[in-house]
């Protein structure tokens, strides 16, 4: 069964490497539309089916699609990638030394000879932040690593030292349930 | 000021590093003697505290030490390392889809001009893991992984998709407080 993960993150990537597996990597053109009608929990969902549901429809025969999208939320509000470093540092400023949740969507879309699965699902982990000052902000925005991350921020590497604890599940917050996933693909041949 | 991990544990080293600071490794002798009469949080701060306090004692001048402890516990008793491959298999069959805590000692003795500080804390986290098959727990045993842990797994790598989810610091699993540690150093100069 071919394996085909839709997400160029490398985060993603190191990830499902853990699952020993061969997998190709294709990535979607699929925008990233947030409906205001939704609840979190089905916009996690539907943008990670969104990502995956393109590429499937872009490959054929037996094949194993995963795609997942991940969002920052705190007090309703959702956090996406910054738009510029500005922005990185006024979103990290609303995190600072608080909760916020980071929820998961994931989709996978198999198909097995004549028959269809999908599979579609998210997880939800609550991240706790200490205080940071505004120069330990400036100083990880300066690294270049907060710009392509929802919520400005990466829960692995040189922030970790900003994490007091999560609840939940931590490669939820890395941006892939991995132990979601290992359920679903232990079971494909 | 010159830093000094007492520890030859590479996740520990893999966590300091996110410091970017330099810093030495010295390791002790210390023999790791659990002492009956502690409750388990003074176990693993004496612990931390005997591994930093041998290699102090063996170094001079303006210097940092910083040992570290790592025990896994469920219901009252405490998991070393396995002693061989059959251990490894019987402890995670008592770990198996349940509950247990993570406690990490620190100890960083500080030497600064004539003036010493001693900084003792420690860090718990609950970890809950999936129900795994005991085709899975071989498999893990099999990587050779699982003998220098204590509580035979470790929470990053292969063996991250049977963890469901943490309750506290994701580093203190793995075998050092990254946050707290950052507090105590970033305040040296």
């Amino acid at each position: 069964m071919k394996i085909i993960l839709a997400s160029k993150s490398p985060r993603r990537k190191e990830l499902l490497d853990l699952l020993k597996l061969e997998y190709e990597i294709k990535v979607s053109n699929a925008e990233e539309v947030i409906e205001e009608n939704l609840t979190i929990e089905e916009q996690a969902k539907k943008l990670a089916y969104i990502k995956a549901k393109t590429v499937f429809d872009e490959t054929e025969g037996e094949r194993a699609i995963i795609g997942a999208d991940t969002m920052v939320i705190k007090d309703g509000k959702i956090y996406g990638k910054p738009k510029d470093e500005a922005d990185a540092l006024k979103i990290l400023k609303e995190l600072n030394g608080q909760k916020h949740k980071v929820i998961t969507g994931i989709a996978i879309l198999i198909q097995k000879e004549n028959e269809y699965q999908e599979y579609i699902d998210y997880d939800i982990t609550e991240v706790t932040l200490k205080n940071m000052s505004e120069e330990e902000m400036k100083n990880w925005i300066k690294t270049g690593q907060a710009m392509d991350k929802a919520g400005a921020y990466a829960i692995q590497g040189e922030f970790s030292v900003f994490i007091e604890k999560i609840n939940g599940n931590y490669t939820t917050v890395v941006g892939l349930p991995i132990h979601k996933v290992y359920e679903i693909i232990k079971g494909l041949n």
